[in-house]
């Protein structure tokens, strides 16, 4: 029987042309983290199942999770978000750190789901985590380093929105409401599955939780700003800081930024402010970032408690952003040169041409074959090299040598050294 | 029950400091594939168990991987390497790609093992194989791209040593021994495991398999060169291909390159040159790397077949290597500037000074917490930042700051442009 050359469900393979994307992506998010004074870090890809029902949730590890026995009859997962390790690893490290922390990872996660638009069973995850003082500054810095990679993959602010609440808010609310501990965890679950169902059925199921208070929360959910809620509610534990902290963005630039009271994120963890960055184009339903403050995630490792900000900007949904706004570079290899010969009294000379450009810096891929010259051109444009050199008796002769661009139609003959300029500018 | 900090048994955490030696090694990787016109591709840590079975082979899969049951009911296992899934992608894709096809990446990998120094469960491992046409020259430039990378992180060319073998020759030889096809196969495994028995049970083994050959198979592998083979045994296939090779990384400058009888590597598909990358330091006991050429790894996918030579290159050994040869830098933070302000009145400006710091490429790490200032300094160096910058009334009426280098206590004082000049300098 015959091997299928198909890859494993809700994966993918990287062919050199889809892995330029990831690295496109992946570059700007590095750039735009460290700017701001992130630095990486890694975890391991398996972690003990515990840690994932402690910090995820049952629900997460029972039905999502790639979970399995190890053959030391261990339950172990493979990591469905980044969060868990990385508040195992501030709890490991925490008398070494000097906080404020800022960490930042691009891990790659599993989740067991069927594979549709957005979401995969393996994605990366840019994670973006600050620990240290609870200022809302810190929130800004951390909310604007998401828009800031956006900007810097090319888009434009009126290509999405940043969503924004908070959760002591939300508390603030149910308790005005004198909700219980229940009707106020059952609400924000329905909450944050509203995008999910219809309106109709949406406003029923309030009604199912909370009775006849269901005017004041659809009135608070379809409130356009912190004004509207203030004149409905008065005054409210959450929203002056709020408040500041949307202000800060708009002072910043971010006049995209929204006020939505219906931004829940699903992780119980959460205590402040929560967000979401939002493509403004419904053909890209989900979020392309989501994340918010947490009191304390280490607690559970018997240390010192921190709190802190982040969040997650998963691959998939990123490239689903940059593909409908045609922000996606026609590929090149980063092959700059195809090396080639006319003939077999050449060949011997390749090796030391290729060693010339490669000395400062150029990427050259050389081809040992004879063939017709346009033949090697095909090769060398379906490869996506974008400069060709072929020698033949009169270069070795000269030590001079034309380099064809392939995109331009253009020839230019000099030396090594005057190549190697006309490559690096 | 309070939660472990410890990450899962033969995993690492990759704090910041640990994280910047992974990227040190990756990037020198990545540097000089692409200088040799190799470019990068990825694929899915998980794949369909059957994939492993057909290339890896029964013993591994079933006594090293990360093997399980998904919920669908599918056997999958987590890479082990990844020259299976290269070549499940080199056949998917077999009709567009243009040859020669040269890929590299660097996977992490996973093989259940006691951990032990050299091997761990998680690792990395850059995987570099060129795809196309048999030729002498593709495999010393394969080969090379290895020697190239450990220069590239500074290592000496008399670090280490090129082991090369050839199996072609290793075929030829045991066919003029007359030996059976299982003496061969028998012989081969053997002297693979080498390293890890005495001598005397060595030889003893090789007796039990080759009988009165015994003699002859030691002349064999004691030779010190190509000529003593000659001598002994006169003209065999793969001679001269090999001391083409060898003849030819010398003189490319490589002159730590030796013919080795004994190098095997372990993997069966292994058809022409074979050859490991060795400290020559014995308190670093593994290859630094090693591979071979294959004739044809796609045959099991239905499709036209292609050979190629490649090799792998380990994180864990690379780093001992790095380690032992002083090789390590000291750790420096990505971030460049640690921004604080003397009091609460210039806390407003921090955002807009490190923005501008931000906009000419430097990074900030911008800090609102109000501390006397060595609290901050020790807090910077605490975090490996090499530069600090306090604001205070004078600082923002003149608009001029001073930078005090942490490492060189050093300080100049001037605009955010000349700070830059400094920084970028």
């Amino acid at each position: 029987m015959k091997l299928s050359t198909q890859p494993y469900k809700g994966t993918r393979d990287f062919f050199p042309e889809d892995l330029a994307i990831q690295k496109l992506m992946f570059n700007a998010m590095k750039k735009i983290c460290e700017r701001y004074g992130y630095v990486e870090y890694d975890g391991p890809l398996i972690e003990k199942t515990d840690l994932f029902r402690a910090k995820s949730g049952e629900e997460i590890v029972n039905e999502q999770t790639y979970t399995f026995t190890d053959r030391g009859n261990r339950d172990v997962t493979l990591r469905p978000e980044m969060t868990p390790t990385v508040a195992r690893m501030i709890a490991r490290n925490r008398q070494e750190l000097a906080f404020p922390v800022r960490w930042y990872s691009i891990p790659n996660c599993f989740r067991y789901e069927n594979p549709q638009r957005g979401r995969l069973r393996e994605f990366w995850q840019l994670n973006v985590d600050f620990f240290g003082k609870d200022l809302f500054q810190y929130d800004v810095e951390n909310i604007q380093t998401a828009a800031a990679i956006l900007l810097e993959l090319g888009a434009k602010k009126s290509d999405f929105n940043i969503l924004v609440n908070s959760r002591t808010l939300m508390n603030a609310f149910y308790k005005k409401l004198e909700l219980t501990q229940e009707q106020s965890h059952s609400l924000s679950k329905l909450i944050d599955r509203k995008n999910k169902m219809s309106s109709d059925k949406f406003e029923t199921a309030i009604e199912e939780i909370v009775k006849d208070k269901k005017t004041a929360v659809m009135t608070f959910l379809n409130a356009k700003n912190m004004a509207e809620i203030k004149d409905n509610f008065g005054e409210m534990e959450g929203l002056n800081r709020l408040e500041q902290t949307i202000n800060k963005l708009k002072e910043n630039g971010f006049s995209n930024t929204l006020f939505t009271p219906e931004i829940m994120r699903g992780f119980d963890y959460y205590t402040g402010v929560v967000f979401e960055l939002f493509d403004t184009d419904p053909k890209n339903p989900r979020a392309i970032a989501g994340g918010g403050r947490y009191d304390d995630l280490v607690g559970l490792f018997d240390v010192e408690r921190v709190g802190g900000i982040g969040y997650g900007m998963g691959d998939v949904v990123l490239r689903d952003f940059l593909d409908i706004r045609g922000l996606l570079p026609k590929y090149t290899s980063t092959t700059q040169v195809y090396l080639c010969a006319l003939s077999e009294n050449e060949l011997n000379t390749l090796d030391t041409i290729a060693e010339e450009f490669r000395k400062s810096g150029i990427s050259v891929a050389t081809i040992y074959e004879i063939q017709k010259v346009p033949k090697h051109i095909k090769r060398a444009e379906k490869s996506g090299i974008e400069n060709f050199v072929c020698i033949g008796e009169d270069e070795v002769k000269n030590k001079k040598y034309t380099l064809k661009n392939l995109t331009e139609r253009k020839e230019k003959t000099g030396f090594i050294k005057d190549i190697v300029k006309i490559l690096q500018s």
